[in-house]
């Protein structure tokens, strides 16, 4: 018998969208194309630099396709929450624990509780990203999806919908954590803090600092068109991870009493879920969505790609 | 004496098969191409999105092939089982391990087993998917056979051959671990808990919930057709192997009395016999199933391929 | 001054052979092309199923070539059991370790040694087959050698040359481990174990295990041409030692007086030259033997190619 | 718009080399090709396999390129020195560690200093050989440059000046390292062991086969133009850095006092320069000439190119 490589037998199923994390360069639509003016009339953004009109456009919320999507993300966000919570759960009964006097921090859960949230963070989000990159483009994650859409790489109605399900897939996530710890009575990293300790000023601080960061080196590894040239499409998934894994890791063991960055408000809100919300849960959303804009301006000041805004909209309207 | 690369002086064999895991898309049929429709009569799982009265057709119990692969399957899985079975093996008779009070359970086997056992499991998967890959598909695991014949991506007759030679040879595999620890006293990770600790439906809820996600994510990255685009066949059982190295190390250190997921029912069964079964050993097939099922709905619902399934049955008919 | 890449001024001198690991599929003759048949009736093995006849026709002892390529082995061996004997030795006069109370056996050499000898065993196995690889095949393994003669990918010719100037290689190399160590009392991780401990039938069946272990993955990936397609010739030698390295951690370990298994009887016996032979020595032998036999049967009844017998007698006698 | 990548606007400035680490045989002259008969008499070692009157013409003296290339090595040898000896360096007053009770060598300096030394030397190594490669050959280290001579791909006057100006790099670089340390008591692992324990002859057995296996190694990942075939240019410096690392580590630990192979001659010169020289410094230069002259007997029969010599004499007659 012999090998059979030539012709696929059925086309892989990928929708268009300029906000996909990793390889998001192979499945944009050429607004150009005549061929494409019906797509892009149903999917606003298969292409990037869509028109204000077009991304509040509510036609959006009748595509099946996005709905599909919103629950891909659903499920992502629930498994995401649910691994990543259980690996950093530990109970919130214990008394914190001290720097020993030989080690400092570094022989205390202290710092190895991070460093094992760090690196398994940044292995299962890029699993994540390289399953769900071509479905729903892997956001997984509030703060990716509102960035993407100040950044006018999402419209409106696709932000919507994934928020919401990447949300309440936190929250089932969350609910699965309890049954798995056998308790509510639990923290995770990235989610608490003693508050005791830290002012509210400097929580918000220091989650706006991790925010930004993360958003800028996201889009500079995963959502940038130019990556194509240095690294392709296979090892952007795996910087996202890199990125992720190295901020939760390097903001958990610095200061006494914060036990790293959020990054991801779905993510703890699912834990509050399960567990118990702080009063400061607030934090975990406005801090991201103050990022999103601030990044979405400088996006708008400095645009990755050079496509002549003009053409597009002839185009579109022809 | 000049270099000779230009033809290689045999065919390597190959046999069509849609639900290999790494690099899937490079060994399948097209159904609508007339040479293929012999092949496809015997081997219906050539190809994608098989009907239900080809999954069901016996006559695959004749096919001489499938009885290879099923035995290849049966070699794999032993080894498997037994190199990490005796990885992960230890004692059961001395007491359980205690977090230590100045690094919690980090210094403790509690936490340093389930990493070794987690980095072990990476690589020997990998290695395992590498060699067995274009042989028999490389499932060495009765889940994901199971999963692959939910997704209508193998037939009855080849689910059916696979489980029984896997579970076979992790039975041989387990006994032969026996030998090689000198005593039925031990335990392995991912197969072993204190059930006095834990409740039974926590057990349930625990092992599910690492199944489902290794399903989402093995397909995703091992058998997603789209990501030929994205990282091509070199990466796909690496990724595999990473899931379930990362998957097995997060899961066993949390929970106090809890040594992690199974996550491949041949594993623990062959651990089992052994060792000793425990109560509870229903779990690591009954959640697969479960899990399986699920994972069958969701890739009914979304699936990879735009395939037109009318197309098929004609060809196949004609 | 500009660039000079377009043709080499000479030709890189490589001997086709079947059973090289590490990019053998780019280095064999094609039968049925009359051009070989002369090579071929000097080097049977330079194309994949050879006859029996052809296996012990006794004119490769005549070769130089074949003569140089086995000195090229005991090069290598020679090389190869000095450097990881010396990384893996250890006094035999001092106490073995005890697991300590709280950290089990993690933070004593019981696993520590494994541990680097594991590590670089893999990085020094990989490094010698990419030299080696274009040149003789870098076996530098008894056990490899013959069983790429029970899978006729090897003359007996070859195997007999290969395993002598293996032997003696490594015999040197265990001299030269005894200046080394600056004494004969020292022992080296694979090659030693308390037998007071463990029985021999006990012993038999672990380094059995490995062997067969190790034999089915570097068949796997390192001789099997369908690999082409997967990961090219750049990422075998890497996953061949891959292979070893886990293998030899993983079985270091767990049970209390067994410093892991051999896989290279080249090695062991060089060992034992340079510090003393033990009575279960022939266990390094026996055990590999067994283990190629029986996978050279698998390999007849699982062949990776699908070459027609027929043509190739033809062509040969033609 | 289009992807722009199509012509650079300059030549890369490369001068032909046959002894280049990393990628040698992509800058290698034809001698059959009349267009290089010039350059090849300027520059003999352009091309391999140099007739011995080639080898010692001594013209090479008046290439300006050729002098151009030495400072490039004395530039990289100082920096090279440094920065591995600062990171190996510890003083030569306090005591020398002793194993734990417990842990044995593993959690001393014995073990992690090597360990820390190995990692550094390859990453550092790998990154100078991509750096150096296409400028002089990226040798940094005499013993390299006198195995190429042996190898006759390097020519009498390349060597003498290489070796010359790799040394006084090494001497100003191991004086900015007692500036560095602030002290010239310091030792650094390579460059030191305690003669007391070990026997003159038993340091010349240990740095002659650590030589030997290098320069083996070394060849065979970055010289040899079978390799092409197999990985090609890229991994070539990466390959011949691990085997830096894992040769310096894996020497370093085993034998009580003794600190490591040295392998490079201008580095423990530079280091002697910078604190002290001991009675045994002779040895880091006899050895490698040794293993030099051995390996250039081996190269000699059993070499990589199968170009016949006889055309090359005619055509640099011609």
């Amino acid at each position: 018998m012999t090998q059979h490589r030539a012709s696929l037998p059925a086309n892989p199923a990928s929708q268009p969208f300029a906000g996909r994390l990793g390889g998001n360069q192979e499945f944009i639509l050429d607004p150009k194309n005549v061929d494409n003016v019906q797509t892009l009339k149903r999917v606003p953004d298969a292409s990037p630099f869509i028109s204000i009109s077009e991304i509040f456009n509510l036609r959006g919320f009748l595509e099946i396709e996005l709905w599909k999507a919103a629950v891909t993300e659903f499920i992502g966000t629930l498994l995401l929450v649910w691994i990543t919570g259980f690996i950093a759960a530990h109970s919130s009964l214990t008394p914190a624990p001290q720097p020993s006097p030989t080690s400092g921090v570094y022989s205390t859960p202290i710092y190895l509780g991070p460093l094992t949230g760090g690196v398994t963070n940044m292995i299962i989000l890029a699993l994540f990203i390289y399953t769900l990159g071509p479905v729903s483009g892997a956001h997984l994650n509030p703060m990716i999806t509102i960035s993407t859409f100040t950044a006018r790489l999402t419209s409106f109605p696709r932000m919507v919908l994934y928020v919401a399900f990447q949300t309440g897939g936190g929250a089932i996530g969350g609910l699965l954590l309890r049954v798995s710890f056998g308790s509510r009575n639990f923290q995770a990293g990235g989610c608490f803090l003693d508050s005791s300790l830290i002012p509210i000023g400097d929580i918000f601080a220091l989650e706006f600092m991790a925010d930004f960061t993360l958003l800028f080196l996201a889009f500079g590894v995963g959502l940038d068109p130019r990556q194509r040239e240095t690294f392709g499409p296979a090892l952007g998934p795996f910087l996202v991870g890199l990125t992720l894994g190295v901020l939760s890791f390097g903001t958990g063991f610095t200061r006494t009493g914060y036990g790293g960055s959020s990054m991801n408000p779905a993510r703890c809100t699912g834990i509050f879920v399960g567990s118990r919300f702080p009063e400061w849960a607030w934090v975990v959303w406005v801090s991201p969505i103050c990022a999103s804009i601030i990044h979405g301006l400088i996006y708008w000041a400095f645009p990755p790609w050079t496509y002549p805004k003009s053409n597009r909209s002839e185009s579109t309207l022809a």
